[in-house]
């Protein structure tokens, strides 16, 4: 394959516009934290959003009695401390409004071990304000310029019966348009938007999103949706194992707003894909493999065609759906686990990271770009099946031939993560699964979490290299060209050196 | 008033061997750690203890269901991370073993907004399982040696309904011994103890207690009472007002345990005053002034005579037993409030830090120390109206005749706390009580929450120093004597630099 | 004084446009780096500027012998790492180019306790391509866009025999000439400039370079210039003594540029006063005091209408030119003493930087500004007998009716600096003088150096606060009024709390 | 060869007694001091000896003239930021007493670029003084007990005329009778040795320094030489080609002391190598090779039987006695390159820092150690060639029979270094040899210096791990084995997780 030698336009950046996290109030962790500053360090995401703004852990709505009356007090201590940490960590919120607080709910249904509120507001001028009041303050403390570059999207999935009560469609609409005009009541700049589905909702719910917004001139700045592509669970004690279908499932949900939407009023507000992963499950070991990152590769690669953004479900195993977890290695959503162990997919949002802002190649196993400092970047997968029927081929080979600044050699290093290298997941099994492991075992995690490196010279003719790129078992492979000038002096004969070859 | 010049006897320091926390799983948060970090840096205290060690929070004890039969698993992801802080701060545990996991529980009765069970378990065994399985992972992970000096106390104020079920002594019995057997089973040098009374216990429980111990020969290494001084709550929203009795009050509780178990078998056991302060709520600003420092310097001062420790109930205002505060002074236990703003009673703790090992004189309203290199340091205080029905006087005078090692001048050093300094709660109000200081606000705070710090020199005479203190209003001082040893050059004439006095 | 509510226009900041400091390689230090973090941390310059880019230290300059004939190696080891240290600390350097290679020097003539070589190059090919190879590195390294920014000064106080070769003003021209073309060479952008002349140099130097670069076509992007205020040294083993003009005689020094040039070519060019202290001497210990701050601060006040930047020589007391200091107060130019202890001058910076961009007034005795949320800021001063033969006055009162947003209240914060408070030579004095101040004797000159802080509030009428403020000897405070938004809650009483008045 | 089960006796630790460093006021850089803080948390010395305590830029010996007279200030500004750097690494001083001030020197005769005066004083009294102020302010600053456990060594290599004028072996001997006296007349306890022999001294002359302190009486608290290998330097520009001897020549100069000493009073002091290294000279690449931990790698492995201590010659490439280095890798003596790049050597210590206390075996190819919890180590190595005629072979097999804890299976882990893993200096090799790399470079390089790193399972038997080790050319192995305590639960099945083998 000839890659060419000047981009054809610029690769998106769509898979770092946002991350997910798990609910707020685990940003006041230190293990989170951590984790956070890492991430941003090594990859960089823009914004990031979890559940659970108005949940009792953080406090926001508390209501009193003075004097006999009933009045309501917006508390900010634990909110505060939230946005601070991500803004001291560099990223922005992408702010979900839910779930319902305390005082505030008409019923007491709830999701999740720490029971998030999932009915409608008993009284929706008493939302409203909330709304109004935490958009005021946050506006108050961090100024408007930097508010409203943070998406406000009302609720989460209101599609299932598990996170909206009774997934009542006209209940969500009627809280999307109180909701909406609150935060346009604080400033008209603010980016409001939803709904937020679910993969199970059909075309049609968003159509009669988009049918109401129109009818009731609701403000929508925004279309959101979440994308999954695994089967049903089948459980094990505090695990899950489930199918997958073919990543390409995944593009074709990162696509169908814009498809839905064609010919409506939103056919040209961004689409952000505010949750994908394959399963939707925090227990599913799938998460922690090799084969993950194999198989989401080419999604990374090209769901920026489709979506304004694609948000991972998400950057840390500091998450608490379905209880704290109970092994080091659970099956968790993170890209880290708790302590900093990097997972293969991690890698490959690092891998990405590096990539330049040039889009020279795409193809089913590769994608190159260019640096404006010239250097050339290519990150290569394996192919995997998705049914898990079969493991992917043992070896597997791809030719590029890429263009190279310079004459003479290329200095070429290659980032390998397979089921060998940059896998702390394996090394964990072999060590015998170690639930809570010990320093030093930690240690030998974080060892066995680096990817492989190497690094060899190739000739440069005709301005270009033929790299011959073999990739084994679930490999996602970073490599890197850099046409080599040398500084080495003309007296220096390295073979004079002792132990070298004579040549 | 003439100090002697040798110590008669070293300086206990009881007031330094543990700590009071929130529940544990809070010690997660940076906001904690951090905290932890400043207080042990400037402080230094051996332990810590905090409630909820078995809580849902903790999830240490998991029941689960395989192959239709129900199992537990002990899980320590959290306990792990937990310990791991304390020690990476340089403190030790006061393991609390309570409340009930959800999973144990005989009944749903719970305490505090974060809802810890207190009934007692409903399987002794799987409760007796639990304990030894969560002292074998502590020495497995930390060290036999290490977990011995970690005492380990059975459940919290079990004379108070609130905290055990209907305050049943014989299931807190039944209670003790199991748990005290199941800690031995692990190791027979660890230390077990309790019964962690309330102030309100009389002395005829810690009898009965005695006398169940000899009676069923239950191991007891240590007991454990505490120590409020506050009358009954009278409440506003967020907050509450209650008298105080005398300080004294508080010394008498330290004293009751080794006078009513004189004679007894426990007679020589260490005493552990696991909980102390004035107020036991969490939302009384008492806490947060400079005139709870003064009320409490005496206790502090002479508390060391009569008990092995009094642990100051809590560090930090990271503490949510009534909910998540809803200002940055709320009246909570906290030295340090939320960010780590200190109050004048983390300065009494930090001036304390500084005295030496040798007692050279305690008084009313002052102690006297001597440190190795020959400094001599004074802790001084403001007498106080504890009925609070009037302020304490403007100004108090102190009279001190200190004995100096070397001749010529002392360098005297005093740092105060007072109604205007080291105050950030006057700060605060003066400012208008911004529930959620910004940025700026917060630096200022800060700032005023730093002592007034003075020099000065004084003439040394027949070896001594004569020292004249006089206190404002709730001062607290700390101050420090050191022999001036001169290395002014000869030629140097400071009447020379401009600006300067021509005398 | 009624200060206006709105401001006459923006209050320059020239005063941080550059800082000096010692020998380039100094920055290589621990204690350098550590000083230049605080000193950005809490004061902020843009450039920084020392001597010494081409001495023996700094390592660039590498003749070699290889088969025979000699080459020249440019070698930027030390270079890259002084100049990363200064980015990383968020400050770009002014580079100044010197002193003279030894290697390409035509005699040995050298300056300071360091030995920077003073002679003109023996080759001025030479040189002009070790100036060029310089450029070019640094731009390879650090990008054309930043190095752009990076003012290029060649030589310094060309017209002292003690800095170049009997201080020869054709040699001088001629090698800015073949400088100022070599820095072109590498880019047209670069801004080159010069003579950095010292205060001695009358208005006729700066004319005769101003007519040679018209005669010649040579570039000058800015011309440079020092100010110094002392009288002539008298000597006492490691110090001096000097007398002082008045302030004012700095102010007529940053003039003269502009006034000199006023007509020729270079009238609009941007002067840079590139040093500028009271005394040119690191061992005077007028530096130290609490005078120094009150003398220097209407020149900081008002140097920025007069010159581009007015440049402080030098922030840190790692500085060596006459030696290594034998204590660690001993006269140095730093706004910090070695281990970051803060002088009075350093607060006068750190007051400075808090001050807000618009000008709402300044007098003989103030400065006050007003911040873009609505603060206003004071900086005042007491007035100083620069003869020395008097102290300043023991109080001195100014009164200011300054513009309040808001009304009711406003909350005052107060910072002092005084010959009692934020003044650790005061402390060190009076400790003895110690020439190598233990840790324990450290801690407290960090604390002594602290300046004091008080606050209160005042009445806000009719949109104005009635200031009186009473300024001890030597005195410079910063007073900051913020308008009281009191969210006290209507239950509160503060009188109910114990220990307060009851009114 | 089978291992036995239990050592036979402790694995000396000489090898981390000391360390070298070049002149001591390096250690006031930040890259110095960054470097030290790795090595200390990744390795641990316990002792640090640099040349130059009293060199001009130490400045602690300062004459002035004060009313006429002559007197000498001893300042010790820079050797308490040294010591204060050292202490707060966790390592000690090993003091060198030397060179001559400048003020003191008889002579002007220096060595290196940084001119150490290598000559006599010219007042041995005032030598004594100088001698007994710095101890005397050492023990006042840092304690009796912390300085008497730092070695002091009088003087380096008085046998070579480049370190001691005209190698003049009586006036040696003349200034270690006054100087171990100053020593004694501050404290009789602390700890003084000699003297510092270079590789080239006979046994005589060892001999000789025997029977003069025996004769004078003289205080000799240790011994000490040095021990290189190399042959004579074949230069070019900024480098040199060097033969080297077989290793085994180190180890026989170490036993050397013992030996020559046998019998004389001297015999059971200790005896130190306070330098050893392959090549003298900082300036030869072999240094940076892989082939240099090869080499060395028996000689750290038993030099521990014939020594106290065998200090590397040095830690760090910030290093100058023949000036800045032209390069990054440039053959410094350094275990760290400037910027901490991890040079093979320093894998090899940090392979050593992790071996257990319990000497299993040893052997020509091989140390096999165990650690307290059962976990046995192996470092292994492949044979050189010195001589340097032809590299090491391409693969060397060893097989060990090693004893395990436990049954069932190991987890073995390794870490490899060799010509492509763990070599930053063959990845600056490829990249062309970039004299001043640029970030990214550098971040290449290290991630080039991390050791290959893999893991397995391997089955016990009998009790027994039969481990077969191939080593590549060059390689330097550390293994690890623990037994596997499985804790994956019963219902998990991995075969089960998509992409695995069905099996």
């Amino acid at each position: 394959m000839r890659v060419p030698a000047e981009p054809a336009g610029p690769f998106p950046d769509a898979w770092r516009y946002c991350v997910g996290t798990g609910r707020l109030d685990l940003a006041l962790r230190r293990d989170h934290q951590d984790s956070l500053a890492l991430l941003q360090r090594e990859i960089g995401f823009r914004h990031i959003r979890g559940h659970g703004l108005f949940s009792e852990a953080m406090a926001v709505h508390r209501p009193y009695t003075h004097l006999g009356a009933r009045h309501v007090h917006h508390s900010f201590t634990h909110v505060d401390q939230v946005v601070d940490a991500y803004l001291a960590a560099g990223i922005r919120p992408f702010l979900e409004l839910g779930f319902m607080p305390g005082g505030l709910a008409s019923g007491d249904r709830t999701v999740f071990w720490w029971r998030g509120n999932i009915t409608p507001p008993r009284d929706r001028a008493e939302w409203a304000a909330l709304v109004r009041a935490t958009l005021a303050h946050l506006v108050d403390r961090y100024g408007l310029d930097e508010v409203r570059t943070w998406p406000v999207e009302v609720w989460n999935e209101p599609d299932l019966p598990a996170f909206w009560q009774d997934a009542d469609e006209g209940a969500y609409h009627r809280l999307y348009e109180a909701t909406a005009h609150a935060v346009k009541d604080v400033d008209a700049d603010l980016r409001v938007g939803g709904p937020a589905l679910s993969p199970g909702a059909g075309p049609d719910w968003l159509e009669r999103f988009a049918e109401f917004a129109e009818r009731r001139d609701v403000p929508v700045d925004f279309v959101s949706r979440h994308a999954y592509s695994s089967g049903p669970a089948q459980h094990v004690p505090f695990g899950v194992h489930q199918t997958l279908a073919p990543a390409g499932t995944l593009l074709d949900q990162f696509a169908e707003p814009r498809r839905t939407l064609k010919g409506t009023r939103l056919a040209d507000v961004p689409v952000h894909i505010t949750e994908f992963n394959s399963s939707y499950r925090p227990d599913n070991p799938i998460h922690d493999t090799a084969f993950h990152a194999a198989y989401l590769a080419p999604v990374l690669a090209a769901g920026g065609d489709l979506a304004d953004s694609f948000s991972y479900w998400t950057f840390s195993d500091v998450f608490e759906e379905t209880g704290v977890p109970t092994a080091l290695f659970h099956g968790g959503f993170g890209l880290l686990t708790h302590r900093q162990v990097r997972k293969p997919t991690y890698h490959l949002y690092a891998f990405l990271a590096r990539m330049g802002p040039g889009l020279l190649a795409r193809g089913d196993d590769h994608l190159v770009t260019r640096h404006p400092d010239g250097r050339v970047t290519v990150l290569a997968w394996a192919p995997v099946d998705p049914s898990g029927a079969t493991p992917g081929p043992d070896g597997h080979t791809l030719r590029l031939s890429l263009p190279a600044g310079g004459r003479g050699e290329a200095f070429v290093r290659r980032l390998t993560v397979d089921e060998e290298h940059g896998n702390a997941y394996t090394a964990w099994r072999r060590m015998g699964s170690p639930r809570s492991p010990r320093p030093h075992q930690l240690d030998v995690l974080h060892e066995a979490a680096e990817p492989a490196r190497t690094h060899r010279r190739l000739p440069i003719e005709d301005g270009r290299v033929e790299l011959a790129l073999t990739l084994t078992r679930h490999e996602v492979a970073f490599v890197e060209l850099s046409p080599v000038d040398d500084e080495t002096p003309p007296w220096w004969d390295e073979r004079r050196l002792l132990g070298r070859e004579s040549e």
